[in-house]
C-alpha cells in the first residue's frame, strides 16, 4: 500500500470511528451506564467506542437475551439500559426484549427522568376517608412501587395504620416479605373477603385475577395509585384514583394521616381471620417441605434453599410451578431484587436478567449475589448465556429445578393418557424433555462450578459451597419429581426414540 | 367429583380437545407433515392432537430455533412446516424464523404448491441467441433453482453446452462441486470478465456483488430466470428476463439447443483464463491446508473434514470466517443439502436447520448423515438446541470451529488497538469470547458425545468415530487460532475480568 | 440584499430545483406519463420540474382522489400513475387509493413492465381436456383479462369453441356485451348450473359468491387462468391452474383448439336453457324500464342512458343500487373501458377514475367521452372534483342518481320503522341525505353545465346536449323514486331539523 | 313466508338489532354523546340504535371528514366523540382524523376522565422563583390549557404578576385576545428577546420554531407545565418541568404567588419594548387593511369580518395564509373556540370541525354561531360537507377567502418563472386553481345562501345578512388578490386549456 493509499485509508477508517464515537457519545451524555449486545457489522466499532467513554459493554450470545438484560438494567437502575444489535436478525432477536419491557412499563427508551407528579388534593382525602372507613382493609404493592422508590413511604403507612398488606410477585420486598403485616400466606382469603384494596402500583392482569368475583368481593373499593393514566380504571372502576409518582402519592397520603392519626384495629375479626388463614397455609406447606421421600418435591427444594439465602441478594425466576412455588416460599428483603418472567410471562428472561443484576452489583462493588432459580425448560431458552456469566466472572448461583419437561396447566388424566399413548407408539410427549439431563456441564463447559443434586443433603452442601466461593459461579441442578407417578426411565418412547 | 359434574367437565374436555383436534386436522389436510415448537397453555393440546394424526412433533427450547427449523422443513420437503408457539413472547421469539424465511423467499405459510409456469417463447428464443453468442458466458445456480428441482435439467444444459459455472452458498450441489465446469475456486475471476451471466434463481444480492462494476464488466448482459417477478431487474436491468418456473424454463432453454444444437468451445481462452485461475487458488488454499502450526488455521480444519464427509450428507452452516472459507472446501453432491446464514446473513439459524434435516432423514430413513458447522459465537445463539438433538437421538455432528470470538470485519491494527486498551485497562474486547470454552461438554451433558481436538490428527480422529456411531450425536470442538498473534491466556483483562 | 447574498441564495435554490429535477427526470426514466396530486410545501417544484419533462400533472382537491385517479391510470395503461402528496396528511389521505390499488392488483408502484409467463404444456393440455369434456361449460372474463389484454385470443376462443361466457364488473367489454355469446342476463342461473367453469383473470371473491354453493353446483370444476400464483386456488381447489400471463395462456389454449379442433353444440340443452332465461330476464327489466310513473325508477334511467351512449365512451361507476343495476343495462364494447368500487367496493373513487380516464382520452387525442354514473351518496365522497373537471376541461358527463339517500341492504319493514321513529322523535334517519339537493348546480359553480331532469324527456334531452358539447363537462341530476313510500317532502325530521 | 320460517327470521333480526343495540348501550354508558359516521352493510342498524338510546348521529359524505369532526367534538367536550364507518375503505378514509387527533394529542378513544395529578411541591417552589427572577418573562398559552379548562387559573395568575403573554393558535381566547397583557401583535419580538418562558400546554414544535435560536435567546429558560411526560424535555431541556393537570398546576403556582405576592414592573423596559413593537406592527397591519385597491387583500378582509365577529362565536379555520393572517387579526374572547389545521397542518378538517361545532351549539342551544374561514384550496378537500350543514341546518357561516389557487411557501421569483412557462406552453401552472370559481353555489345546491363578494361593501352586507338569518347556513365567496401582479384572465393557459 502507498503512504497515500494509507493516508487516505486511515483517514476513511477515522471518520468511521469518529461516527461510532459520537453515538457512543450521545449515550454517554444521556447517562447511560451499560450496554448489552452482540457486536458484528457495522456496530463493533460503537461497543469499542462506548467502553472508551467508560459505558460497561457485556457482549452476550443471543439478542434475545441481551435485550432482556437492557431491560432489567433500566428497572433496577431507572436510568436506560442499552441494547447493541446489528440490524436485521439482531433487531428482530431482540424484539422480544422490547416487548416484554413495554409490557411491564419498563421504558427503555426513555432518557430523561421525568419530572415527579402529585395526586390531586381532593382525592388524597377521598382516599383517606376510604381507607378510614374500610372494614376488611387492604393493601397491595405492586412493581410500579419499587419502580418509584416509594418502599420508605409505604412501610410507614403499613406501620403507622397497621394496615395488612400483600406484595405482587416483584413487588416483594418493597416491605420484607417477613413483615408482621404481610398476609401473603393467605393470599386468596385477602383477596376474596376485602372490602377496600388500595393498589399501589400494582394492575389488575391476570396475576391478580383481573380484580372480578369471585375471587374478589363483587362491592369492594379499589383505590388505585399509579403513574401511568392509561393503567387506571382498567378491568374495574375504582372508588378513587390518584394519579402521580406513586413515591410522591404515598407521602400524600402519609400527611393526611398524620394530619388526623388513625390505625386499624389490630384485633380486628379481619386480622384475626387473616392470621389463622396464614398459620394454616405455612403449615401445610412445612409438611409438604418436610417429605423425606425422593425424587424431592418442589417446596422441600425452595425451603432449603430459602434457609440459606443471603438476606441481600437478588432473586431472579421463571418458569411454571418454579416461579410459582418459588415466589410463596423464598423470601425478599429489599425492594428491586426479584426478578421474573412478569406480566407477559416471558419464558427466557432469567439469565439475561441474573446477569444484568450481577453486573450491577459488581459495578457497585456490594458483593452481592444473584440467585437464579429456573425451571429446567426455562433454562433451555438462553441457557447458553452461562458463557457469557463465566466470560465475566459473575458470581451468580443458578438453580435448575429439573423435572424434566413442562408440565404447566395438565392435569393427570391427560398426562396419563398421553403417556399411554407415548407408550404405545414410541413417540415423546411434548411436554416432556431428556430425563436426567445433566445441565450443570453447561457451566463446568466454561470453568464454573457444578452440581448435580439429588437429595436435601446435596442441594444443602452444594448451595453452601457456591455461596461461600464469591469469585466464580455455579449451577445446582436439582432433581425433583415430574408429575407423572412412573420413573423417567420406564418411558418406552425414550429406548425407541421415535419423533 | 359428583358423577354429574364429572360429566360436564368431560364435556368440557372433550370440546377443547375437540378444538386442538379441528387445527390439527386441517394441518394433515394442508399436506403438514412436521411441527417445530414449545408446548405452553394453550398449545399442548394441538401438539397432542397433531401426534395423533401422524404429524411428527419436534420440541424446541425457544421459538427462535422452531422457527428456524420450521422454515428449513419447507425449503427441503417443498411442503409446509408448522411451527408450534403460545402467543405474546413466544410469538414473539418466532419472528427471527419468519423474517429469515422471507428474505430467503422461502414460504411457511404457503399451502398448495403452486402451478408451473413457463416462460414466453419469444423470450427463450432471445435467451438462447444471447448465449450463442457470448464470448465468456457464465451460469450461476442459485437456491432457487435448488427449491426448484431443476438440477437435472441444469445439468444437462451446462453439459451439452459446455458452460462453465458458479453456484451461489445454497446453490451448492444442484450439480455436484466436483463437476469439471464448475469454476467456483475462480469465482471473483469468472464474476468479473463474464460478458453473458445466466441466473438461474439467484438474485444480485450482496453476496453477488449487487451484480455492478467493479466486480463485474460494465456492459455485463445478463439473463435472469426466476419464478418471482418482483426479483427480476432488482439491481440491473436484464438482457433478458425469463419468468416462469425454473424447472420449466431451463426445459424450454435445453428444447432450443435441442433443435439447433451448440456448444462453447471448450479450448475458448476463458475456459483457459478460468482453468488457470481454479489451480493457482487451489494451491494457494492447499498451501494453506497443509500448514503444520498449531493451533490450526480454517483451511487445515476444512480440508480434513472434506476429507471424511460423506457424498450424501447434509451441510449446515453458520458464522463468518467458518461459514465463508468452509464454504469454498467443503463440496456439496446433492440439491437442497446446504442450509445456512442466507441472504439475511441470520445467525442462530444453525441447529434449527440441522435438527430439521436430521429429522427429515430420519423420517425418510435415508441413513444420511447430518454436517452442522458452526462458528463459536454462531453455536450461542441456540446452542441450547443440543438437548433437543439429544432427545431425539438425531445422528448430528456438530462441528464448533472455534476461535474463542467475533472477528469479523476486523482488520489487524484495529485488533491490536484494542487488544492495547484491553490490557491497559483490563476490559474485555467486544469481540473476544471465553478462551478454550469446552463447548463439547454441551453435549456430554446431555448424553452425546463430545470431543476437544487441538491438532489434526485429534480432529481425523474424532470425525472418524462420530462418523461411525449411526446411533448418537457428537459435537467436535475444534480449536483454531484466533487472529490475535499472541495466545489467548496472555490477554490481560482475561485474569482481572472486569467488564 | 448583497449580490454576494443573492449569488448564496441562488445557488441554494438552484440546488433545490435540482432535487426536485433529479425526483422528475427518475420519474420520466421510468416512463411515467402523468401525475396527479395537490402541491404544497416542499413537493411544489416536483411538480413544477414534472411538467418541464413533459409528464402531465393534474391537480387535485383531496389526496384521496388523487390517488384513486393515479391507480386508474395504471390500470388503463399498464404504465405506472403517480400521486403527489405533501407528508403527513396529505400521505395518509392517499391510503384509501393505494389500499384499493392493492384490493384489485393494479400496482401503482411497479415500474418495469414484467416479463410474460406461459403456463405449463401438460396443464394447458388438461385444461382442454376438461373443457372438451364440460356438459355445461361457461366462461368467466375478469379484470385481470381485461389488464392483460387478452381480448383478442379470449374472443377467439369463444367463438371458435362456442361457448358462453360472463364478465365481471370490469371485465365486461373485454369482449362486446352485446356478443351473441354473453348470457350476462342469465347470470345467476349460469353460475349455478355450469359444471366447468373457466375463469380468465377473476377471483372467487364475494362478487362470484366465493365460488361456493348453493350459488354453484358442489362438484363445479374450475380451471383458473391468472399471472398471481397467490391468488389460485384461493376458496375452491380448481381441477387446473395455469398460471401465467393471461394473454399468453389463452393463446396456449387456442393453439391446443387449433391442433384439434372442438365446438360446444350450439343446440345444447344448456344453450337453450341460458337463452331462455336470459330473454325472461330482459323482458322483466324492460318491463320495469318502461314504467311511466314518476319520479323514475333505475331501469327507466340505465335504459335512456344506454340508448346514447356512445360506443367508444368511458363508463365509470360507483354507488349500491346505481352500481348495480347500471352495470346491468350499461354496456361495454371496448375492454378497459370500465371502471368502477371494485374488489374493496371502494366508495369515492368515481371522481378520480373518470378524470384519469378523460386525461387519457384528451393526451391520446381519441375524442372519446367519460360517463361517470354515481349514486348521490357516492357523488358526496369526491364530490369537490368537479372543479378539477372543470379547470382541465375534461368533457365527463356526470349521471347522479339521487334518491336522496344512502338504502343498500335495507329491508322495507326496518326502513318503515326508521321512518316512524324519525317522525315521532324529529330525529334524521341516518340513511337519509337532503332531499331534491342540486348536485347540478355543483357543476355550475365552476361554470361546467348542469341539468336537473324528474321525467324521460328531460333526461334523454339533458344526455343528447351533454353529448353534442364535446367541449365541457356537464353534470346530470337524474331524481328517482327514493325506496320509500312516501315523498320525501312529508317527513317530519326534515322540516323540524333536529340532529 | 311459512309462520315458523317467519319466527325464525324475526329471531335472526332481533339477535342482529340486539348486536347493534349493545354496541349503543356500551357507547353511551361510555357517555358518548356524538357519532358522526357514514352508514353502509353492515353499520346501519348501529347508527339507528345509537339514535335510539339518545345519541346524537351526524351523517357525513366523506369518512375523512366524519373522523376529523368526531375528534373535534372529543376536543371541545372532553368526552368522546365517536366516528362510525364500514371496515375495509371506510375505515382508510377515516385514518387521516385519527392521525390529525393523535397528533394534536386530542384522544377519540379515551373514555373515563383521568383523574387529576399535580406538580411535586419543590418544583412549584423553583418554578415560582425562576418566574420571579426574570428580567424579560413570558407566558405561553397552548391548547394544552384550553383543554384542561385552566382558563381561570391562568387568567389570575397573569393580571396577579402582570405578566406578557401569548397565545398558540389553539390556545387563543383561554384569556381574551384583547387583554391588555397579550403581546400577540409583538410575538416575534417576545418569542426572541425573553429570558423565561412559561409554557402552559404548548409545545416547542415548529409552529414555535421548535423553541431553539435565532428565534430564542440561547441560553432563555424555559418552564414547562403539561399533563403529557412525553412532551417535556422534547427540543429544548426545560429549566422547571411541571408535570400534572395543568389547571391544577396553574391552581399551585398562584398559591405560591398568593403566599409570597409578587408582581413583574409594568414600566419595566421589556414592557415597554413590547409595547412599542405592537403598537407599529398594528399600524402596519391596519395600513394593509385599509387600502382600497381591488381585488382586496387578506388584511382588509380578515380587519371586515373581525367588525362583525360575534364574541361567543366559534372560529374554525384551514388554509395556508389565510389562516395564518386570519389568525393574527380574528380576536377569541372564548377558550376551545377557536380550531384549525393544528400541530399537523392538516387541509380537509374545517368544514368536520365546523360541523361538530355546529352541532354542539344547537345540542346545547347556546345560539352561538361558527364562522368557519377557509382558503379555496382548503374548501376542496371536504366541501361536499356542505350538503350535510344543510339537512341538519347547521347556522354556519362559512367563509371562501378565494386567490384562486394555492400559493403557500412560493417566492415571486418562482412565481413569474412558473407563469411564464405556463404562458409558453398552454400548460396550467400547479398551484392554480380555477379562476372565479363560484364557491357559494356549492351552498346554494343545498339550499343554504350563498354570496360571491368582490368589494368592502358587499363583504359587509353579505356577513351582515348572514349573520341576521340564525336560521341558515350561508357561503360568502371573497375574491382576493392572487399572489400575482396580472389578472388571472390573462393567463394564457386557461384559455387554451391543456394539462
Amino acid at each position: 500500500m502507498s503512504e497515500t493509499n494509507r493516508a487516505a485509508r486511515s483517514d476513511g477508517d477515522e471518520e468511521q470511528v469518529s461516527g461510532a464515537e459520537v453515538i457512543a457519545q450521545a449515550l454517554k451524555t444521556q447517562d447511560v451506564e451499560y450496554m448489552f449486545g452482540i457486536v458484528g457489522i457495522p456496530v463493533t466499532e460503537i461497543a469499542v467506542a462506548a467502553q472508551k467513554m467508560g459505558i460497561r459493554y457485556v457482549g452476550m450470545r443471543n439478542e434475545q437475551a441481551a435485550c432482556y438484560a437492557a431491560s432489567a438494567i433500566g428497572y433496577l437502575t431507572g436510568r436506560p439500559g442499552v441494547c447493541l444489535v446489528v440490524s436485521g436478525p439482531g433487531l428482530i432477536h431482540a424484539l422480544g426484549g422490547m416487548a416484554n419491557a413495554n409490557m411491564n412499563c419498563w421504558y427503555m427508551e426513555c432518557c430523561t427522568p421525568p419530572p415527579v407528579s402529585m395526586a390531586e388534593t381532593s382525592a388524597i382525602c377521598m382516599a383517606a376517608t376510604v381507607i378510614r372507613n374500610a372494614k376488611k382493609p387492604l393493601l397491595i404493592i405492586g412493581k410500579g412501587a419499587a419502580y418509584a422508590h416509594a418502599e420508605e413511604g409505604i412501610r410507614k403507612l403499613v406501620e403507622r395504620c397497621k394496615l395488612p398488606f400483600l406484595p405482587t410477585p416483584m413487588g416483594k420486598g418493597v416491605i420484607p416479605d417477613n413483615h408482621p403485616n404481610c398476609v401473603a400466606a393467605a393470599r386468596s382469603r385477602a383477596l376474596q373477603f376485602a372490602d377496600v384494596i388500595v393498589l399501589f402500583g400494582a394492575r389488575l392482569n391476570w396475576i391478580l385475577h383481573f380484580g372480578l368475583p369471585p375471587r374478589y368481593q363483587p362491592d369492594v373499593k379499589f383505590i388505585q395509585v399509579d403513574i401511568c393514566a392509561e393503567e387506571l380504571g382498567n378491568n374495574v372502576k375504582p372508588a378513587v384514583t390518584l394519579l402521580g409518582d406513586i413515591n410522591a402519592v404515598t407521602k400524600q397520603l402519609l400527611e393526611q394521616f398524620d394530619k388526623t392519626p388513625w390505625q386499624y384495629p389490630p384485633e380486628s375479626s379481619w386480622w384475626k381471620t387473616l392470621r389463622e388463614k396464614m398459620k394454616s397455609n405455612e403449615a401445610a406447606s412445612k409438611e409438604l417441605a418436610s417429605q423425606k421421600s425422593l425424587p424431592m418435591n418442589y417446596y422441600t427444594v425452595f425451603y432449603h434453599v430459602q434457609e440459606q439465602l443471603p438476606r441481600d441478594c437478588f432473586v431472579v425466576s421463571e418458569g411454571a410451578n418454579t416461579m410459582d412455588i418459588g415466589r410463596t416460599v423464598l423470601q425478599n428483603y429489599l425492594p428491586r431484587h426479584r426478578l421474573d418472567a412478569g406480566t407477559f410471562g416471558t419464558m427466557g428472561v432469567g439469565l439475561g436478567f441474573a446477569i444484568a443484576a450481577a453486573i450491577l452489583a459488581k459495578a457497585r462493588n456490594t458483593g452481592q449475589r444473584v440467585i437464579c432459580v429456573e425451571g429446567d425448560s426455562a433454562f433451555g431458552f438462553s441457557g447458553m448465556e452461562v458463557e457469557t456469566i463465566c466470560r465475566y466472572n459473575l458470581p451468580i448461583i443458578l438453580l435448575v429445578v429439573n423435572n424434566n419437561g413442562i408440565y404447566q396447566g395438565f392435569d393427570v388424566d391427560s398426562w396419563q393418557e398421553m403417556l399411554k399413548f407415548g407408550d404405545a407408539t414410541a413417540v415423546a410427549p411434548p411436554v416432556c424433555l431428556l430425563p436426567n439431563s445433566h445441565y450443570e456441564q453447561v457451566m463446568t463447559a466454561f470453568g464454573g462450578k457444578g452440581y448435580f443434586v439429588q437429595t436435601p443433603e446435596e442441594l444443602q452442601k452444594s448451595l453452601r459451597e457456591s455461596l461461600a466461593d464469591t469469585t466464580a459461579p455455579s449451577l445446582i441442578n436439582i432433581m425433583i419429581e415430574p408429575q407423572a407417578t412412573r420413573k423417567a426411565q420406564d418411558f418406552h418412547w425414550l429406548t425407541r426414540s421415535k419423533i
